[in-house]
């Protein structure tokens, strides 16, 4: 029962038969490889336009550089309360860009459109005191599990127009949202306004795959010189282009992201049903966050169940009723079975 | 006939064998794993000493983090004129380190101990404006192709010490070093002198395994924040261990490095025995440099060799005779095969 | 009727003095000259210790140096959600120190101390993705013109101590909020656990006299290549060593700050009088923020009078009753004269 | 007998007039007031072009914002290999633009232009391993006392524009060096091709008068932000508009820079004239480089003459005959009198 993170499993069977496939024989290296290129195509093909990709070793990675290459003197990126970059990055998106995150408020891990105007009001274009906007960040799906309907990326996208201010989406979990709307990767990306996007593919069945995708030529140049100054240019690159080609070929993206979706939603059944537990958010993707007592929280456990308590946010401090009880995530992945599933909807039973 | 690097090959057999060994299951990420600890706990055995492992994407990465992790304000950091650091990493260790880059000369690729003296005697103490002496950073084996002895090492390690200066090395090619010299890790590392190193396994036939690791106790918290900021803290770190238990299990790296070097001494002989080539050079480990005819160059091209130009390094820009000739390098690999070695030296007679 | 900054005023004519005084003949710049030296006494024998001073061009650029100081890789900074350093300091802070500042509510423009408690605990030392805290700042007199009492003050850096964090004043009315609490320098600092403080002399009748006072020798090393680097080192620093000679001999800056805080009282004492004017905040130092109808500041301007309109502060944006008042700023500094805030007064009751 | 630096006297009488004769009043600051406006209007004729202009406090922050503002990451900064950017400003270039600094040969302090083609050539366009050119930085005067002809400034910016780089002028003697060439300001600088200029007021007669002028349109919106968040946008800017004014008027910083410029060449004639001293160089400007034996300069010292003690410059290694003799500096100012300098000459007779 192993619900911690998607990143306690290893990697898919087709991945690894990809590294294999794809291992043999010399290439260039430095992302000038054959396997490389195709990958990019087979991206540009997906997402149905021209676009540039920065293969990169963590989601942190592609975030800070995002935020860095749209970045000048002065500027403040705009992100949710809660978003990774703000709480679980150590200050990287800042490093790289120089730049402050200032955090804005919105129910269930969605920037409050109003909340970003408002935010973003605050910084007059006269005067240079305060610093001067950046850049939007949105993050798809959330960090509590939920995921933004295309009308609400575009009321934030327009938001971040008005201010002519470049939109991010940190899409570590990209695939699990992805199904979850039942869209193209188009429709949520580019076609909404987002103009760079951290593509993750680690969570949902690779080793180590992530990819800064960039729609916007005109950051591309820039982009590359970041990327190598930050040490994140893989020299045998192809290991990257080779899951990617794994991950997408036939869609197994898909195929991995809705298994664990699905998982996530047997789960949530299993939480409604329990006496013992309540959701705390009605999941869209792949974690759910549920409410436990701390005893019930340790007789998991006790049972064999791996999952994490997780600080409330701030934005669901009153999601508890008393000390007794908190809040923790639970996360399925690709490698996550129905048993699984259901042995811990009988644990729950008590 | 592939020479252009060894971060051309894919990943040896082994390496691969050892990610699929190490694929199934759920384990924790973020350097937590089991595995994680058991490769730690080899280099620790394999370098008879206490040490912390930082996996790192890219070379760039691990010298970019030890510069760093030893830099404060107006920190200036001694390197050989020709370091990778200077000329390869697209301003990455300034960039991480905030600190300057001073290059030392020095022949064959080796930082002069003098010269070393002399650029760090320019920093008085009591005279903040120059800044101040930082650290030292060596690469092993060298950027031509060269190896330092123990003692040459130690003469570098001295001068560090009596400014109580950290010393790094750049191991990209720590493995065909050391067995080039038929020493131990310690004595190559800590007990001459090195606090910090850039330990790489890619080159030497991994997909991605480059390690930072720190011999001081001292530097090692500080790291674990540098290493996460910088977006290197890799969440399915398992996959990295995994190449290094492969990479290192039986001596399987010094097997490989040893294969490589002797197809570059091989290579090195038939270029002595070529009438159309000098060694430029004399290669310690697996990279030869090798003076030819241009034409001769383009001949070799077209039978199928694969292989650099290389501007002449500072310190040998008086081996060309003429504008008819360049100098070139050629690497060889755990993958190479002396076939390919002796077809390119049949190609050399003309 | 001039309130629309204290630095909207020229120097005193003491300072501008002092100028004259110390012209002529030459002397070693950069901060060695017999007069800086005297300076540096004579403040050590005013905060009654040993301490180190550094003269700056800006408050931002004392609070910027002193952030970075005390700042490591994945450090945070807690400071009060509406200090100068969060707001008004274009990402200065951050620029220099690489760490984010991370706000903390209060009321009256002072940290909460049991807000800062929860605020740190938020970053657990085991786990390193949330960055690690590194200092505390606070401001005295504070943004909205408020003074924390001595036992304000160590109420807060008893959290800073509990975490073992360095605790940072911004004192750009410091003189201000001294004569405020009739209290000692030293007492409202290193006694009450401040060891960073940003001295200011300019709102308070210099030029350009601002200082980063630093109680603790083991920063001082540090912050002098901080400094340098930072292009703040002054070659002719005795024009700033002569302005604060000329501000602090005699007690002449309490003698002006307990004018510009006189001031500011019977200015308080004109709205608290008015039917058309309330107090956001009672004034304790030299700044009064009220609250008009739109149309009475329009009126107010007509006559003469400069000051600014104040975006309501996050914690008092329940002031306005609304849309058709807002909130103003109001200071008095050693140059305004009783007659002009009378005639304030006279126009405030329409 | 004061020739240690040029920033050891104080200011020049008009300088501190005008300081009294603009201090009064009320006036809007950070470089919004009146003076501050009229100073940049004044600039403006002076240049004979429309400009922006930034006070800052040290030349080294005029340096590092210049170079900032131009910088994208790996970018790489081209100045002479003894500029001091280089060699004194504690790494500030580098911190501020995140930049490397490429060290250029060049006789007299002046940097070659083939020199700076060569260099130029290490960063091919397609190879972003090596970072990539970003700008090209001058010294007028240079670092040892000569000054570049119109030519060589041209024959320099020819090399920049063919590179499509920004040329900077570090001007910190700029009025020394354009009534030595008897040229005009926009001769020396925009119409040569520079676009950025420390204009360097503090050393000629002023306390502290440094100003970033900028050229380019394109760039001042920028620099405005990494201005404020260096910390170096002055709150009382108009002392520093004041300093400019009696700088400016009159011509009276050219007649400053004509006097210290006669004190040097009279200095110059002495030391030619004795059997113990020799010229290191030619004096064009302010300063005179001259090679003393080491008991001579103990003996001049004891008479009362302060200098330093020079570091050969690299360029310069060759001056020394044996090691009883050093290189040492000289430096006139608006303050020197002639009856010093014939003092000086006197006791240089032995």
């Amino acid at each position: 029962m192993f619900f911690a993170s998607d990143n306690w499993a290893g990697a898919d069977a087709r991945i690894n038969q990809a590294i294999l496939d794809h291992g043999g024989g010399f290439t260039s290296g430095y992302n000038n490889g054959e396997l490389d290129k195709q990958v990019e195509a087979q991206l540009s093909q997906i997402f149905e336009c021209d676009l540039s990709v920065f293969f990169v070793a963590t989601g942190t990675a592609a975030n800070s550089l995002a935020i860095a290459s749209v970045s000048k003197a002065g500027s403040v990126t705009f992100c949710h309360e809660e978003a990774h970059l703000v709480s679980d990055e150590c200050g990287g998106p800042e490093f790289f860009s120089g730049s402050r995150l200032c955090p804005v408020p919105g129910r269930l891990g969605k920037m409050d459109p109003a909340a970003l105007r408002t935010a973003i009001a605050r910084f007059p274009a006269d005067f240079l005191h305060h610093g001067r906007p950046g850049a939007v960040s949105i993050t798809q799906a959330t960090e509590i599990g939920t995921v933004h309907s295309l009308e609400e990326i575009g009321r934030i996208a327009a938001v971040a127009r008005e201010h002519d201010l470049p939109l991010h989406m940190d899409g570590a979990r990209f695939a699990n949202a992805l199904v979850s709307l039942e869209t193209t990767p188009a429709q949520m990306t580019w076609k909404a306004g987002v103009s760079l996007l951290s593509f993750g593919g680690t969570k949902n069945g690779c080793w180590c795959a992530e990819a800064l995708i960039c729609f916007d030529p005109a950051l591309s140049g820039e982009l590359a010189f970041h990327h190598k100054r930050a040490g994140q240019l893989f020299s045998k690159s192809r290991f990257v282009a080779a899951q990617f080609k794994g991950y997408l070929d036939d869609d197994h993206w898909l195929t991995m992201a809705r298994h664990a979706n699905a998982m996530t939603a047997r789960l949530a059944a299993h939480i409604e049903a329990s006496p013992h537990a309540r959701l705390a958010v009605k999941p869209d993707a792949n974690e759910v966050f549920v409410v436990l007592k701390k005893a019930m929280a340790g007789e998991l456990r006790q049972k064999g169940a791996t999952f994490y308590e997780w600080a409330a946010p701030l934005s669901h401090s009153d999601l508890l009723k008393d000390d007794s009880e908190a809040l923790y995530r639970l996360v399925t992945s690709f490698a996550t079975s129905a048993g699984e599933v259901d042995a811990f909807g009988a644990a729950l039973k008590g």
